[in-house]
């Protein structure tokens, strides 16, 4: 039996090794998740994201216990946590550790955690991370987080794994910085003000409130609903869904406060891609930036192997005496053209 | 004339016209580039980076003033300011404007400024920065001040660009955020404690040198001077270059207080690279990092344009239906496999 097969079996410490050779970019790790793919688009995968100190970690261990005792005869769903550092690029940090993580929800079967420090480039690691989701999807796991830590480029990315983003905020951490990464608010589906319980709270929500203000479009208040303009005079029905207006949540991650009522919303946001066939939008977005990425890798590696080293080198010290510019090195790798 | 020929001999508009050929990525402007190449590697680069809200434009105005107007018989020097603005991926943020800059040292042809705002990649951002400085250092521009806003793998690519990097911060601006961006303080040549004036700069001197020494590795107290080790019983004598220790220079970039000192700190860092060695070394990882972005590029748009759309969309379809997974995508894609 293969890997593959063991871990859709549910076999989970066949998932464990898979996972290893995946995120090592192994050729049994490509041979296994062509296996997986047609096993994936199942999962729910919400991305998490926000300054270091915000509580994130807290939160996703507090999602990830409920899901897995909900209230009242919902069904428990798997949970699957992604977690990924890329703050640190040289050296490779790991603020999130499995362990202090694991202490929480150790035992159960029906959590699985998985750190990744950054290596290499960012780009890689969006790559990397779509894959073990993929894994994870393929393993029947229902709702899979994928948190990351810092701000910039990685969180874009983040969002196009995910199907819903939260941004997670604290009190007191600088409101005017945190704020002013309108790029962020852009990728967010939610807003959680975390750490509720401290001073400033009421600042916080404010400034979130009066960046989605002026980040939001004119809100689509009139609607036509008159005959169709279009080929048809029996167009289909259109299903109407209102454009989604990111919600704030307030919660105290430590205590648990809040934390259903941010699933609810998370169930909310799901519908709303249903509805709004914003779902399919996004996993073709998706699917379509994965092959992208992994197309350049490709032709990159592919190049490498076709060149001779002592060929490179040569060029390289070309260009270090300035004999030669960048473009010119790189036609003169591509094409053999001897340029000056 | 060529435009590169005119910008070699000092012609201000025609710099001005090559900037924008070459930040549009035109062939003319490559050419230029090209013409240009062999005239670069004069200027001091020095990168100006930190969080939104620490005061980066004006001190790097302050600077450039300072250089412009420099003390007792020193000679001015030749400024650029590239203006780089990554913060907001989807919309293409300009938080930077030209125009509350210029007002500072406009009439002065001695100073050029240009802002960018990200485009793109953040990859292709670091390029085309890199381009613009090439051009910078060829007009004869003798300080080159490449500024980013944001925290992040932007800010990483700077200090590849640059020689000197300066990572600026602020009191009261939440020291436990940005302390804990140690990826940021990993890049740093010297630390600004800038608004230095406030209340709170005590505590964000104590995070940072707590920081750096956390950083540091153990010092190297002891150095051996006995007979050499090597092959040769007489070998060259090895200049003896104590560690670079990144200084923390408090400023009041608004004031112009702690700006002299700031510059001093620039020249000793520069004096400390030439002489260490370091300047070639990172002049070489500089401009072999060029050279492979601007591979890469060069790989995946000549691939474009050998594919066909259709087959293209016809790969893109199956993928989304599940029946070929990412990896299969691509083989299909470069090799014409047709899997599944």
């Amino acid at each position: 039996m293969t890997l593959a097969r063991s871990t859709l079996a549910g076999d989970r410490l066949a998932l464990a090794r898979l996972l290893t050779l995946v995120e090592n970019q192994t050729e049994q790790g490509r041979q296994a998740l062509n296996e997986l793919f047609p096993h994936t688009g199942y999962a729910h995968l919400v991305g998490v994201t926000g300054a270091p100190g915000t509580g994130k970690s807290t939160l996703v261990n507090q999602l990830a216990r409920y899901y897995r005792n909900p209230p009242d005869g919902e069904m428990a769903l798997q949970v699957a946590i992604v977690a990924v550092d890329p703050s640190s690029p040289f050296t490779g940090g790991a603020i999130l550790g499995d362990r202090v993580r694991m202490r929480d929800l150790a035992g159960d079967a029906g959590v699985f955690i998985r750190s990744m420090a950054a290596r290499g480039s960012l780009g890689g690691l969006a790559h990397t991370t779509a894959s073990l989701v993929q894994v994870f999807d393929a393993a029947g796991f229902e709702i899979i987080f994928i948190e990351t830590v810092g701000a910039g480029q990685a969180e874009v990315d983040v969002a196009r794994l995910a199907h819903t983003t939260l941004v997670v905020q604290a009190p007191g951490l600088g409101d005017d910085i945190q704020a002013i990464k309108a790029g962020i608010l852009e990728i967010a589906d939610i807003l959680v003000v975390n750490k509720a319980d401290r001073p400033g709270v009421e600042n916080t929500e404010r400034a979130l409130s009066g960046m989605l203000q002026l980040a939001q479009p004119v809100a689509p208040v009139f609607r036509h609903h008159g005959p169709s303009e279009g080929l048809s005079e029996r167009a289909p029905a259109q299903v109407e869904v209102d454009a989604w207006i990111p919600p704030i949540q307030r919660t105290v991650a430590t205590e648990g406060d809040g934390v259903p009522d941010l699933a609810k919303e998370i169930a909310r946001h799901r519908q709303y891609l249903r509805e709004s066939g914003e779902l399919e939008r996004r996993e073709r977005a998706r699917l379509q930036a994965e092959l992208e990425a992994l197309l350049q890798d490709s032709l990159v590696s592919r190049w490498r192997k076709s060149v001779s080293n002592s060929k490179y080198q040569e060029i390289l010290e070309k260009l270090i005496e300035r004999q030669i510019s960048p473009y010119q090195g790189v036609l003169a790798l591509l094409d053999g053209e001897q340029t000056l």
